[in-house]
């Protein structure tokens, strides 16, 4: 394709390759340096693309969050793959022992329930899946406590069927913290409790290969906590309005912006652009509010949203026209991604590829 | 399909035909009984079954929020159309006087430029496009003031290749109201002021032949309003936790819910399960705080989202487990439908149809 920005139509999601590239190569140093293996998360951006970007920068396969996800990215040609959640039922399981002919796969686990429901399909078939133990480090969403562990680590190491690999887990509390010394105190809490937690089970006769920790916050911290195997960042590859207000990175990080139009300007402190809900989600500023989008290259932000209609509180000094194009950070990339069907890939003002986001609507 | 809710892999979207029906129905006789054209908002459903229904039931055509719905829908067979949206740009102007080749359409707008960058392809193309004025009553996102309706419409209607049929509004402002009685001011209001700016713009010869009114918690009053002659409500079909929390319906009248799994349940008073935000999407309940979902036939709500675990703050008295099946009336159904490639349609617990989920992605 050879058009430029100023020729797509709108609203659209665009990725700055440079940005993006930059991106996937220093997490990817970080990972190298340390001798920890990095499994990004792909439910972020749901491109294959970008997925083949992270595996040839030396990613060890991907992470995703859906057994859909994995059939995707399956499809797509990826062949190491991690679902890295707590999946329950035989029709997953059946899915998965499909997927097992083509991937090697890895499954989380926190329940005696789950497990059994995974093992029970798997052991009929003769075969045995990799499974993770997810470890809850602080996020309480879900993950088997710490001090639970081991006994539910010795139920499911029993189970015909599952082979009980490592742990994980995610801090996603880090998103709440509102200093970086916070983030960085749950980054060490992350490694720390779940290095512990690992060497539990080792020493109670349960052989703990893995020990991933994940989420683009606390990743580059985590990771050098000694005892961590993998680390499983998602968001790092675009970064977001949130992880700057994290502090995680700076604005020039972020590689994923809306391209909307300026539709209306009903009064000198309101102009309404083309992109709303819909387009951007909902999802809220991290780790506190503030509007639902950044101006690239502006004070002003998108301070409410309706499905189709993002409403700028215009600031102090600036003013917006009918017609005018702007670039929006959004707060949540990985929410962006998903709720459009391709995304642009644009080098300066030059769109040099359309990417399809395979695993979009994969919701099972 | 001869399967029963049992059977479905989740998360999915449900629709219950009955009250779905009910809805449909129920809306099109308040429409009738006042001569009142209907013209549902089809941005909730983006379902050509669904909206074939509200055209069986004596819908005057659908309402669109997207150029790419108009699209989607007339691929589907809709041949009358209205882009409830102020269409600005050559590039979207083009795919509009390709669509009026195969559908009736209208498209709304409310500022000069905005009209002219329509006007200019129309002309030019030797055809004239139907507009209708977009009147802010209150909601203060887009649309002219009233008390400035009429410089924007005379010079609209001066314009070549467009024609200036009528004014439309949007009392979205209804959703933040605390009480029934607040949502029924604002409806009156709606009607009202919409009506006199019609009035204003045909005394100054302006030939306003339509005068369209919208939303769901306000159609029922405005289009009692003597003077209007069209209701665009979207919302109705499905309703949702909003609605109910608004006193629009009741919780036996909303037709979508998501089926979802419990995956975890790793405290006493927190369960989650397998829908999350990319799923439910993260709008807030309306018009207060309240959660990201109700359990039907439960107390307990989910309390919190991420991308793909909903958190349920487990009521008092009340408990979940592994592998349960529970079904969620989500905030705001029209962003559902939109994370979703198929909506599921059921009578009592069979699955009777899989409807696609058409102008998905279509966010041009």
């Amino acid at each position: 394709m050879l058009i430029t920005l100023d020729e797509i139509e709108t609203p659209a999601p665009v990725v700055d390759l440079d940005v993006l590239e930059r991106n996937v190569a220093r997490m990817a140093a970080a990972a190298r340096e340390r001798g920890v293996h990095l499994r990004p998360h792909a439910k972020t951006h749901k491109t294959a693309a970008i997925g083949r970007l992270q595996i040839a920068a030396g990613a060890h396969g991907l992470c995703v969050a859906k057994v859909g996800e994995a059939e995707a990215f399956a499809d797509a040609g990826f062949d190491d793959l991690f679902v890295a959640y707590p999946i329950v039922g035989a029709d997953k399981a059946r899915r998965l022992l499909a997927l097992a002919d083509r991937a090697r796969l890895m499954v989380g686990v926190d329940s005696v329930e789950g497990a059994a429901s995974l093992a029970g399909v798997f052991s009929a078939a003769g075969r045995t899946l990799d499974v993770r133990l997810k470890i809850d480090v602080g996020l309480h969403r879900v993950g088997v406590a710490p001090e639970r562990a081991l006994e539910l680590a010795e139920r499911v190491a029993a189970m015909a069927g599952l082979r009980l690999r490592g742990v994980f887990t995610h801090a996603g509390q880090a998103y709440g913290e509102p200093t970086p010394e916070g983030v960085a105190a749950v980054a060490g809490d992350e490694g720390r409790i779940l290095v512990e937690t690992g060497a539990r089970l080792r020493a109670a006769g349960i052989p703990v290969e893995d020990v991933s920790v994940g989420s683009t916050p606390t990743a580059r911290q985590a990771l050098r906590v000694d005892g961590v195997t993998e680390c499983r960042p998602g968001n790092y590859v675009f970064n977001d309005g949130s992880q700057v207000a994290l502090g995680t990175c700076g604005p020039e990080d972020c590689a994923l912006t809306l391209v909307a139009t300026v539709v209306s300007v009903p009064a000198a402190d309101r102009a309404v652009v083309d992109a709303g809900s819909k387009t951007l989600s909902s999802d809220p500023l991290r780790p506190r509010e503030g509007g639902y989008g950044q101006v690239r290259g502006r004070a002003t932000r998108l301070s409410r949203l309706s499905e189709e209609h993002g409403v700028m509180a215009v600031a102090p000094g600036e003013s917006f026209r009918v017609g005018e194009r702007v670039r929006i950070l959004p707060n949540h990339a990985c929410v962006v991604s998903n709720l459009h069907d391709r995304l642009l890939a644009v080098r300066g003002d030059s769109v040099e590829a359309e990417w399809p986001v395979i695993a979009r609507g994969r919701v099972q």
